[in-house]
């Protein structure tokens, strides 16, 4: 069977999302890494459209790519202008790459109504178009944008639109849903229809032309990752799409759904076994240049992928895993989590306390009336699954192994407001480590800043490692709300130093002692870690590079 | 054509997902808005697995359905079990819905290795599980768990579970694809085949029974609204799902693409017109529950679904919204954004204005510039869209038409905390009132709360109605969590008295300025309100029956 081609286009359509921006540099960064990977085709922008993207292929004439080739996109020449004249099709070349798409009209209703153009015009700007880049030396794609709701309208002139790029040369042809409104049943259909007519239909034969088709398709339906393999299947060998499904409205094709599905599900490889461990970094290298929060629920990749909740499913799994996995986790360099929640059983314990060397019922410790102790923890608020840090501490804690690192002697903490000028907080804090008490006192952002700020301070005298520890994310929810200020508060605090991530909570009506918690656990876990380290319990771990700073997050 | 029913289990399904909860009331407030907008089935929870969902169902038969039956789900008899000894079924009785959902297993590596069962009783567990139940009045919903991967390793053992399930009776027999890992092509031709074999094959009409099928997928492959809608397309006239995709792993079939898929796409109308327009709030509302980020990108109801960024794209929706939109957002309740056009925006505001009686053009203000400082408000975080009283005060404040009832000189909270005691918080607090001070103290669950019961107090001697006003729901979420303790805040607070429900917001660095903000605003709001009614500019309203809480947030 012909192989898949995957064409990436994170760099140009995936930018269209909102909120989604690359500096020249980032697109840099990001091709190598599409690259690596083995994507086949990285488009990098519009370089007709503005400056950034012209930038950035000035850029990426400086850097090799080992597999993939670089492609710039921009439209067809303009109605009644010669090629050579045509500046988008000049900022094409002046690209430098080796393969150049550009998209034309399909759809008669926008060629006359949204262009103001006539339909012959139209055709003889696709035809002109391709053969002045294939003239130029350049591999040609040709994306007819909007081809669904083209072809629906008006068959016989989407398909006059194909024709004229294929009798110009196109090496490809890539059929657009562009709106996102067509059902896999329609893209099957309409390709199979377009397969016949333009690939394998006598007149390609008779002018000694090959062209391949391809499909582009957008997530309004949350149909992308369905369109795009349906049109695999009805025989499309090229697949253009983003990483994470970034790009205008609900997003583009997301390639890392259709990329496992291709090779996994479909027998149709793309990219080596050793490469497809690589997705499950890539779309958190993405998501963390692109400065957007990774989405927990995303196929594949996400954290939540490959957890489990439901004690009967976590038992299941203990036996055989395929009985709640579609597929081994590993394959796309994820991994199982198995979450403990009031919904858990005491498998979910066991397995968790496992993983954290504790084994609970060969010691003597009753693990049943253990997970009853964290089902009522839960039922007060606390989310165990979603807090290793903490679940550790209460998992020592059950098994008399916790040894406090500090002890709190008291806080006080201070917020002042005069009129409308902002408030002032300051903390005083007093802790004792190994017998010796420490008071300090600090000020902050607020409250919990001004506590944060002062146990640092305070623990600085015993434990000077202390400042490569940062907490990178607080996270405040309110349960009960309907209490109004004397409601119940969840506070989750995620902290991070060069080698590890964990995440701590803490529950309580009063937010102040909510968040206390959970910035106790973290520090008692930063302490107790650096603890085990310097007795050589755990070896020293490779730095995190800096864009793991999320990735890494577990 | 057969209508397709509806049957949410975001109240047991949704639950399953990594950080979704809902306390027992919560749940009645959800099952009441799935009511509303025409869900036809809402499954409650599983009253045998925890006390939580037992607690709902019984909090449920107090209140009403206006369309939709409430469902109770659990599992199949034990091995060896009596159904009338099975606690598992006795519970499900004990809920008291009118429907039963039970779950048995189709995939016979399921039954032998991790039941470790046999093959005979599992069809035997099936048959009298149905049974039992359609004796007891119970319209039963069979779940066929793992149906598809059952069917690819064993055909004709998956087959016979359904038949035991149909010969005992069932309404609905309903294929799962558990563990999400199908594609669209094997649900087309598998419910093909099963459609043929258990619901238009003789058998069924001479047993003299009748079944219809139904579909309940997950989003493992990024592909469960495809896999639904595909089996609908083959026959299916039940789907199964949750709102916003909810769910174990990566979640279950979102409805909210669902529906307007098979309403507007398929022509397969499930919900009227009217209640589609609903859907957007609804999907909102879950969110807000959940306490989840609206995904913004969500197909049909996400806030960027019908927003655009490209300057082509927008000159063309001017002319033929059609050429970038595949439907109508208000078809859905959601509308239109254009990103790079300050245009929305301005007739958004000035058409909010003119809803809380405010000209702004007409009366020398500038509302090109009040539109300027809003939008840089919104970049720092507020979000007036949400916070209907906040946004009126702001405008009386641009438009010199604000006149605060009172005025905050100052207030200073203490927190403190002595080893492992709770935290205590007290709150002084100064304010002045038509030239007159009041200085007083309080005590509170937390810092927000003493302030909350400060200003109350303070109040009191110059207002003394505040007693009929109460804070309902508050809320905090994080901005930019990434800054840890030092991250920016948006508190939310919903207050209501007899009449009214009324939103407010705040937003700092420091958590109780942001709460300071939302609360004071609120203390403003309703006094604002009491004055006009004295002064007979508005009449009182009727009181607001108390279920409608969160639904009337708008």
């Amino acid at each position: 069977m012909e192989p898949i081609y995957l064409y990436d286009t994170t760099l140009r359509d995936g930018t269209q999302g909102e909120n989604i921006t690359f500096s020249a540099d980032e697109k840099v960064k990001i091709a190598l890494r599409l690259d690596d990977i083995g994507i086949h085709y990285i488009e990098g922008g519009w370089p007709g459209s503005n400056p950034k993207d012209m930038q950035f292929f000035d850029l990426a004439k400086r850097v090799s790519l080992k597999n993939a080739r670089l492609v710039a996109f921009g439209s067809t020449r303009k109605p009644g202008t010669a090629p050579e004249q045509d500046p988008n099709l000049q900022a094409l070349l002046a690209g430098g790459t080796p393969t150049v798409t550009i998209f034309g009209k399909s759809w008669d209703m926008h060629v006359e109504k949204i262009m103001a153009n006539s339909l012959e015009e139209n055709l003889a700007m696709i035809n002109d178009s391709v053969r002045y880049l294939k003239g130029n030396g350049r591999e040609t794609i040709y994306d007819a944008e909007h081809f669904f709701d083209g072809y629906k309208n008006n068959p016989d002139y989407a398909v006059k639109t194909l024709l004229a790029a294929r009798e110009a040369g196109a090496d490809f042809i890539v059929l657009c849903d562009t709106n996102g409104g067509t059902l896999p049943f329609e893209i099957d259909s309409i390709f199979k229809a377009i397969q016949k007519r333009i690939v394998d239909s006598g007149d390609a034969g008779s002018a000694g032309l090959t062209v391949k088709l391809g499909i582009h398709t957008h997530n309004d339906c949350g149909l992308a990752v369905a369109n795009s393999i349906t049109a695999v299947h009805a025989g499309a060998v090229m697949v253009q799409g983003t990483i994470n499904g970034y790009g205008e409205r609900c997003g583009n094709a997301d390639l890392t759904s259709v990329i496992p599905v291709l090779d996994l599900k479909m027998e149709r490889p793309c990219i080596s076994g050793d490469n497809l461990k690589k997705l499950n970094s890539l779309s958190r290298y993405i998501s963390e240049t692109a400065n957007q929060v990774p989405l927990h629920n995303r196929p594949f990749v996400g954290k939540s992928a490959f957890a489990h909740k439901g004690g009967i499913h976590v038992s299941a799994i203990m036996k055989a895993p395929k009985a709640y996995e579609h597929m081994d986790p590993a394959l796309v360099g994820n991994q199982r989590r198995v979450l403990v929640s009031d919904m858990s059983g005491k498998s979910n314990v066991v397995y968790k306390a496992r993983e954290l060397g504790i084994e609970l019922d060969t010691n003597g410790y009753d693990s049943g009336k253990i997970v009853a102790e964290i089902k009522q923890l839960e039922q007060q608020g606390y989310q165990f699954d979603v807090a290793d840090g903490s679940f550790k501490i209460l998992m020592e804690k059950f098994t008399d192994q916790f040894e406090p690192l500090f002890t709190l002697e008291s806080f006080r903490v201070t917020i002042e407001k005069d009129k409308d000028r902002p408030c002032s907080s300051q903390a005083t804090m007093k802790i004792s480590v190994g017998g010796k008490e420490e008071i300090t006192a600090a000020e902050g952002y607020g409250p919990v800043s001004a506590l944060d700020n002062a146990l640092r301070k305070a623990l600085d005298r015993f434990f000077p490692d202390l400042d490569t520890m940062r907490l990178v994310d607080f996270k405040v929810r309110v349960i009960d709300g309907n209490r109004g200020t004397a409601a119940k508060v969840r506070v989750f605090i995620e902290s991070r130093d060069q080698d590890q991530i964990w995440s701590t909570i803490g529950v309580s009506e009063d937010i102040i002692e909510a968040s206390w918690q959970a910035l106790a656990d973290s520090f008692q876990s930063k302490l107790a870690r650096e603890n085990q380290i310097r007795s050589n319990k755990i070896p020293e771990q490779e730095e995190l590079p800096i864009f793991n700073t999320k990735g890494a997050r577990k």
